[in-house]
């Protein structure tokens, strides 16, 4: 307990309510200071593009970007100002000035202009900042969660090749229906995280940079003003010009250049928060069925994990199940509200409210895929719980085989008088179908995609 | 009103709470009975495709065919008594194999089996044909949806086109803010029509044919019980056989041929979810916008329709896009829903809780695209209006010129005291950046993904 | 199969996608005929109160009331209609007054004016109508589902006093923790539905008149205007007088008379929506929990529906339960929708998006409280296997003593060496705690709330 | 920017990307630290009140509470620690009994027993602290909340009095319909957060203390052991003692004392969710329509702020108004996840997911609150533009009246031919309905409420 009570300290938080992402990759990768180097990023590299357009001096960009790889950021700080402004960019961005400002003055000023603190967000609005710094941070962990889908998938591959013939019982609607075998069980985990990892990576996270409207029109104007003769600029080639800084951009944040700027065109955001809810549910299927065969009664898998309870010392929970699966029934709800639909050209509220659900899409599913690898590295399988619950129902488990030769309804009046299975159960494993063709199918469709 | 009240007949619904799609394509093409008719279909098919398989005589496939394409369901009867089971598959197949059984009675049997019932659902379970019908349910759907989409961008490029050079406002947080054009704005919507048409287009929606669990035990246990010899065939030879009836299958359907049944792996459907939230979102931009821009003060827009109101004679609504609205605020959170995760081989409740929401996602939307069309059409635009109103603030609207030759704080110090504004007004036209080369390459873009 | 194509007959639905709601009660009390009735209604109460204020003669309102209650209504071709005006009371009316005017020339004018059909909708707007239509149509249903819980809880309490005493697992994360008692496990779905009925009880569904934009203008217009002597009535004499008219209205339909209209303050309807949310998920814990007790590797309880299955005879789904929880996986979903917020005095899209959520949280609940009704009362509970199952652990399930008794920490070290738990496994029933009480206090707090 | 990357240091994380938070009151009271403070009181409270019950001596109680209230905690490293157990409280509870042992070898121990450590957690299991934690975090912040909206309610209802009779046009569908008054307005802001700060007033938080799965079953075991003579207490007996605990420990933190734990029950939590949405509805309201009121184009109200943008000098953004607008339309959503319905006695993923949501709700909405004060403190209000803008439509607004006297039909017949209005526009302040009355209705309702 801190002495003084709640409100003295900024208010920081970590994990504690997040478990599935408390010091994992994902989180880092999507801390307020990950955003707030993002931006200045962002900064550092809109100097250096209009530089290589040779709008700015090339000794102002290479101090504007030293200066902001300097800068040392407060971040609650910045949130607290950027209430002024519904943003934190502004703040972040006088900061900035006042650093290149102070700096340019220590540093003398060979090849800077007067004022370089001037050229510093130049031609750029503050959604310019917030959108480039979301794709980086987004990017940046959109790599760490394939990285873990790869592992996972590796993970998976093996089981289902493993376990292709591992007899167990399939359950539809919580009961028992007919054998099926753990591999293929694998190979469908397998196979909804190989769709999710492909919509991950045929995402193209573009740079944002438009200027207060998207018109570019700022950069366009100094463009105009600053060439040696004024007015021998015409409109168009003042445009060209700063669409060819658009262009450098993106290039130098290793983004993509997007046809215009995107500002109120928000299906990127949409896109992304729906292709991290369909990884987060694709992981919430393997982290699912564990729970379920992982109960007291079932216990064909078990997690490796300690999985401890503070009262009862027996107990071996799924708790990396449940991390997973904390975050599946989360994301999606949040992806959702990344498809609100805002007017004009910047939002009053529907661009402000993306931030913080797309870091949770971001952490969230990032946390759950690698608690996905630990979870399916350590996963321990019980072929023979497998077989004896298989065995359970004393053969009512391949009773559709009976449908098969003498009609459903017939054969549920053979059951009811206690036909054919009152003597010798029949073997599970005789009735499995295509389950390992399929397995071999999937697996076949993996390895082309890898 | 009804005399006898609202209990007497069976309750049926057709769009009045929802007239965005009322007595739209969309509307019929996902109705009770288009979902029956896309039942029946599979059941037709599956029969078929075991035809084509030599698992059942050609003859029992006709019957089935014809008699599957005759049969009037009472859909309302079919849901009542689905509750049983969870399903309305269990009715229906009982049903057909019934008027099967009637049809080969009245017919005669050449060429058919003592009970060509029997070979009604051959190997299928209830998932079978509830997924399959919603895939051609859907995919019947999205391709009016992407008809619209396409009449709908082609107006975009028209307005995008004719009105690259026209001035207006563009607005951020409500307020006016630097000039832009009505073009780079119709460009803008184009831009999010495209990219959602493109995520429609992309969609290949696959049959389901995977039996009791997804392994094809029951067909394959058919090939091998009535093969000339038992015991002739191998397992293994079984199953190919089962699986070459599940590609048939497919392609009966003209339905994309999954490796493997993807029954517990819901992927397919979140995707198709997300896909049409994106097109609600990317459908609710230009609506949305439009509303703005009718405001009565703003009057930069009109839409063509009446938009009467019940009260107010002088009233001019712009109805469409509020039903276009209504349709976005609605289908983030329906398609949502489809991101649940289930347990198992079948979920006892994540699987049913799927098929309301996907219905209004592919109506609502499809609702909403051929409302768009309608409202596109006929859309006023008022240049004088928009020049006009970009002179509303006498100069401010390019204040941010000021910013660029003098930077930002000196630029709101010159405001302050009254500065250069003072005289003759700046024409907004002389600072449109680079919106007209936007449109150019936008268009362009446009062009070369027709 | 219509043989026409889906095209060809107006797209009406029953549940055939909704089986929870299928046939039910609350599908009948929301169809769009009980919606067009209950806007009928609200006309005709409009009449009736404005009769009573002596501001309409009685025969009109009389002719009104009769013409409403005999009006045969095509729900499809209204809502076609609405479309022009986003919401079908513009059409709705229009035929009413046509009605009313072909009745007045057919039965004579006694005490009629000369045009009555302009006494129908008398300062009211759209949305008077459509919010008051959707306030009785809400009453209904909720009134139907509170007597469905008031059924159910009935049961749940007869089943927490019979098996008060029941010992069976607890199960936490899907392991078995500690003992409890059945009797407790039902009380505490008691608990939850009677938490549900409470807030549904206490819900004061209030009519909406207010006229174009909440002022009652036009009816206070029509006082000054009618009045014997033009100028007799002050404004203020027209506003209570058109303010006693809208306490009358809502007293005819039974209805809370609100403060003022409501029509830009929708808490009413969040409400509901959470309300109804509320009961969903309340509905959900018992059917979640049956469907994994029932499971058959548990065993613990089973439906005494059917609950068949298309491919396997031997199946018996937890089908009911599967149905209600199909609806608490949709209804939260739903319910947020209306929560949305709009501007100004009718929101353009959010007021429009409440009409399909606001239908289906009634319905989809209404269905689940009267599928539960029929799960609970045939539910049937299998103490021997719940004692069986207690015991597969041999003692473990008890190991928490151990760590009251020795510390946590210790009782871990002694159950790993196979320690006290080696001999005769501890009785389930010894270690109940306050269980039997629990139940006790709750079936108490019950009976005071009924 | 960080000079070593943003993996170096513990994620830690503030409002960078939540504004309207950023350094509230709320955001102190749900941070990390709030949270680990409401743990550790709850540690603190339940050892009380087994002393109170004479179960544990009173200087073991002593004890514990004062290393609970000196023990540093190291949230980021707990976070990451209860990974293992799917949550924080196992390793606190660990780092506490180390704590305590520590302090009393320290202290020495008169009136200790041997290991005073094993009475920390004492028939406690990690949810009775996570959920005691939540509602201790929620009451405390739920009551500055509360707060705020009471402020907020004062100051709208000094402007409903001071702009009864403003006369301003209202809007629906964007479009102006008739005269209202700006009072009425904020008359209806006013209702709105009345019926939602009602709600949140309504809340019984209670404590929640059950043990491993809601039996109280360990510290009925303690009492049995520890009394006097073994045997000499009945299971009744320590039931009730075991109870009584659970009363004083709701009691020591002045939370409500339930009828039994609701660990399995979770409609407090979801009740809870959806009275945050309804207040954060209830913000937006007001919020909302100020953004459309400070148009550029309408500009008949501003806010106080600044509103700077980082681009253009001129612009004087609603920024307060906009971050309010980003809580609505985020907190529904957050809402919604608190519905999930949960299996058995403790979920295993439906709980853990509860954690985030429900905080983001509290603290959004909280920023909210606090926001929406210094909103409607400084909100300028500009009746002459109001007047100016009612008579833009030269008295069209005014039209309504036409249909009163003549029939809708015929009125606009009138306006198509440019009737009446050709004159002297009519004045709006002679058509304004019963709004000042309403007004005065709901300062009386709001009145008597407060």
């Amino acid at each position: 307990m801190t002495s003084d009570g709640p409100a003295a300290a900024p208010a920081t938080d970590g994990g504690l309510l997040a478990p599935v992402r408390a010091g994992t990759r994902a989180e880092a990768l999507t801390s307020d200071s990950a955003w707030t180097d993002a931006m200045l990023a962002a900064e550092a590299a809109l100097a250096r593009a209009q530089s290589r357009a040779r709008l700015i001096p090339e000794a102002a960009a290479e101090l504007i970007g030293r200066t902001a790889a300097a800068l040392v950021v407060d971040a609650a700080g910045l949130a607290r100002r950027g209430r002024q402004s519904a943003n934190p960019v502004v703040p972040l961005v006088s900061d900035l000035r006042e650093a290149v400002r102070a700096a340019a003055e220590t540093a003398g000023s060979p090849g800077l202009p007067d004022d370089p603190a001037r050229l510093v967000h130049l031609g750029a609005t503050s959604q310019d900042i917030m959108d480039t710094a979301a794709m980086l941070v987004a990017t940046r962990t959109v790599g760490a969660i394939t990285a873990d889908l790869d592992t996972a998938m590796r993970v998976l591959a093996g089981l289902a090749e493993r376990h292709r013939d591992t007899v167990m019982a399939a359950r539809t609607l919580g009961q028992q229906a007919v054998p099926t075998t753990f591999g293929l069980k694998a190979a469908g985990w397998l196979t909804g995280l190989l769709r999710a990892r492909d919509r991950l990576r045929a995402l193209r996270l573009p740079a944002q940079y438009g200027g207060a409207a998207g018109t570019l029109a700022a950069l366009a104007e100094h463009v105009s003003t600053t060439s040696a003769a004024p007015g021998a600029v015409s409109r168009e080639q003042a445009a060209e010009a700063a669409l060819r800084v658009a262009g450098f951009f993106a290039e130098e944040l290793g983004l993509a250049a997007p046809p215009a700027p995107w500002q109120a065109e928000r299906s990127v955001v949409a896109e992304l928060g729906a292709a991290l809810a369909a990884v987060a549910s694709a992981l919430g299927k393997p982290a699912t069925d564990i729970v379920w065969l992982a109960q007291t009664e079932v216990g064909e898998v078990a997690e490796s994990s300690r999985g401890g309870s503070s009262a009862m010392p027996h107990k071996r929970n799924p708790a990396l199940s449940v991390l997973i699966r904390s975050a599946s029934l989360q994301v999606p709800a949040y992806a959702q509200v990344l498809g609100t639909v805002g007017e004009h050209e910047r939002a009053a509220g529907a661009w402000q409210a993306e931030w913080l659900p797309l870091r949770e899409c971001l952490r969230l599913t990032g946390g759950a895929a690698q608690t996905a690898v630990e979870l399916l590295e350590g996963l321990r399988v019980f072929p023979d719980r497998m077989l004896a619950n298989a065995g359970l129902t004393g053969g009512l488990l391949v009773s559709e085989r009976l449908a098969v030769h003498h009609g459903r309804d017939a054969a549920e009046e053979i059951l009811r008088e206690g036909g054919p299975l009152d003597g010798e159960p029949p073997d599970p494993s005789g009735y499995l179908g295509a389950a390992p063709e399929l397995v071999d199918r999937i697996l076949a469709a993996y390895r082309r995609q890898t």
